[in-house]
């Protein structure tokens, strides 16, 4: 069995090699409303901070986005910031500008460094991928490339090849988020996120999302996933538990599973 | 998918339908041992208590193991007993008599009534199974059937078995708590469980053991585990948690589960 496999950054573990990195996402849809969940957020100090910006009113105005991000980077004391746009075919929000508008405003946050990461869905064209994996890389900016599926729990053959194809685009980060139909579902996400963290070299994150999927934002680093998002102020996906939550369970299940 | 089926004593739920039951071992070798674990145990109100009467120095006592037995009730304010003589085979203690005393012994503490349920393991004779169903069940005794294995997690034809045979023979709850050599047999011991709970029709109980195996002790109840063992003051296998950090986890899980 593999040892756990954390997100870096610039060589170093984030959430200092906290196995799993607690996430929170930011959810407003103006620079008011963000820098009122920051306040509710930073305090509860989590490993990193998601950016959802297809919430963001002004998405297509990246003045306004590299703006807003430098304000989020202030705010956030130190906590590393996930810059997302996701796309509305993967559980996202509908947004006014069109995918070679995105991908600029991916890169203009890159160049200006104002985020330490950014999301890509693996379902994106080849040449935007690449695109955004040679500015990212050159500006030493992370590349999430994930997949999510709000329907359903792919098979298992689905399932380990998206964790493969991120890896093999040369991703920083592979993340995999789908919805069970039972409980068995949340199994197959398991399982397939630990054949994934024995197989591959990238860092991962998995969860199954919805209520049943829940018990996998508690348990996923168990089977590999380095990290979980969880509610500071506002949820981003079904399932997610509040923060302060999550952390009791994440203590007790760790100290249980470890042995001490 | 099937509702969750508590375990029942004279047609009610235990813990007032708790899903699951929280329960908790008492392990004590002497009377004066097992008064006190009561002591810090029944404040923290478990759904059971099961009595470890392997741990117990004189369990070749019937007189000895009557009357404990109703002190432990008279100490419990209402929380179930449920006797269990944990063969060596599977993880119990040595003990000083052999496998007819034993049998005698369970048949007088149901004949007694100073007990709610007994655990008696699948692996013993068929005909000490079928003695203790008839008198327990005359006594309206309930009566766990039970499957160990220390060593490694079966395959899963294995452990369908396992449940399988405990309901065939008429067990009340059917239990099966097997250790995992990695993260994967945590997941195939739940797997097993699910398809159990909507192919049987009686209450079931399971875990995976040790360090990994503890996620179950905290996720079982979605795989359809009625109940799940928690530290009262000692603990009787590996990788049981505390009660009131289990609880927690449960409260929150639940929560999360249920989307409440």
């Amino acid at each position: 069995m593999k040892t756990a496999r954390p997100i870096t950054l610039h060589g170093k573990p984030i959430g200092d090699g906290a196995f799993p990195a607690i996430i929170t996402p930011l959810v407003g849809a103006t620079p008011e409303a963000i820098a009122g969940e920051l306040a509710a957020i930073v305090p509860k100090k989590p490993d990193l901070i998601e950016w959802r910006i297809d919430f963001f009113e002004a998405i297509g105005d990246t003045g306004r986005v590299i703006d807003t991000a430098r304000a989020i980077r202030a705010a956030a004391s130190g906590i590393p910031v996930l810059l997302t746009r996701r796309n509305v075919t993967e559980g996202g929000q509908p947004i006014p500008i069109a995918e070679p508008q995105v991908v600029a405003m991916y890169g203009a946050a890159c160049e200006a460094r104002c985020v330490e990461l950014i999301d890509y869905e693996l379902s994106n064209a080849a040449a935007d991928l690449a695109a955004l994996r040679e500015v990212s890389a050159r500006c030493d900016v992370a590349m999430v490339m994930s997949y999510h599926n709000f329907q359903a729990t792919p098979d298992a053959a689905t399932l380990d090849a998206k964790f493969v194809e991120a890896q093999a685009l040369e991703a920083d980060v592979g993340k995999v988020a789908v919805m069970p139909q039972d409980p068995s579902d949340v199994l197959a996400l398991l399982a397939a996120t630990y054949r994934a963290s024995q197989a591959l070299s990238i860092p991962l994150i998995s969860m199954s999302m919805g209520g049943i999927g829940s018990i996998s934002r508690m348990i996923g680093w168990v089977y590999g996933s380095a990290a979980t998002f969880a509610v500071g102020k506002s949820r981003s996906a079904p399932g997610q538990v509040a923060i302060d939550e999550l952390r009791a369970v994440l203590a007790t299940s760790r100290q249980a599973v470890q042995g001490r």
